[in-house]
């Protein structure tokens, strides 16, 4: 049984998010020894100016620090 | 006190979720003893695209299993 | 599909979590129609200490309101 | 390292968000040391039929109490 | 950017948490194109006496139906 | 309304989390206008070898970077 929550920027594609929920489940199944029809992955997709880091909101943060 | 988070997929009508809340509610209050003006429940609506069990997105994988 | 979790106080019984997960599994199954196998509940129990309302942490909210 | 998981109902301008992700990277980085480039503050923003009190979701809760 | 919550049972080792982390961290970078400074992963262990599927706590769960 | 979920390396004391729920309150009644008496601020509290960065837990993130 794993629930696997990944808050993450909107704007990935549908076949990127299929890749990454695979691959996660593969981890769980193969290294945690769950049972695949029991792992739930759910993509909570946020607005960039829903997100801040070092207290500055993303949009912010990435102009001013070059990262993101 | 207490918080109760339902991650669900979108497609419920306000009746259900108004229920729901009410029945989530009244077992709180009455068997875990919460005060009722205490207890917040929140309803986390994902698209089925966001959402993926046994590492299938889900409409795969109620395509390919027949479940859910 | 559903994921529900439910953060509160620490100190409920067994007996009492089970009931409060069999009343919310039948919300979700009777109402949202939910494949019950698909239904993960998680209990989240919080010491007192690691939880605030109106800036106070517990032991402080209840001793200051009567409230709890 | 920290991770503040903001739920609150829709409504809130980018300017209010700004200043309450940078008020509480403040506590974090000044009473908790956090290193504010590993300090994820994220709003999670709910509609106001997506969330209930006492088991009323907000829209009724607010009419039949006059609070919130 | 990402926040990745893994909710599971309790019982895994140290090695294949890190391992997960490492297979999670590693999807995230080439899939979706997170820098890995800002992917946090964050693992939440559950009691089975905290976790309920179909209504059931899962020691009971397991033993009802045989999975898990 | 607002539910404010903090996750943090354990390890500060009770008067650290005092300081942050009151600061964090206080961002809330201030700028989001929240009523004080339905902000719930919740402590999850994490051990170093449950959190990842970059795909390594975090004492051995810390080793090898010399951050956090």
């Amino acid at each position: 049984m794993a629930i696997v929550q990944i808050t993450l920027v909107r704007g990935r594609s549908p076949e990127q998010k299929a890749a990454i929920a695979a691959a996660i489940n593969a981890a769980m199944v193969n290294i945690a020894g769950s049972p695949a029809d029991h792992i739930n992955i759910v993509f909570h997709e946020i607005e960039r100016d829903n997100w801040a880091i070092a207290g500055q909101m993303l949009p912010d943060y990435v102009r001013n620090t070059g990262k993101g």
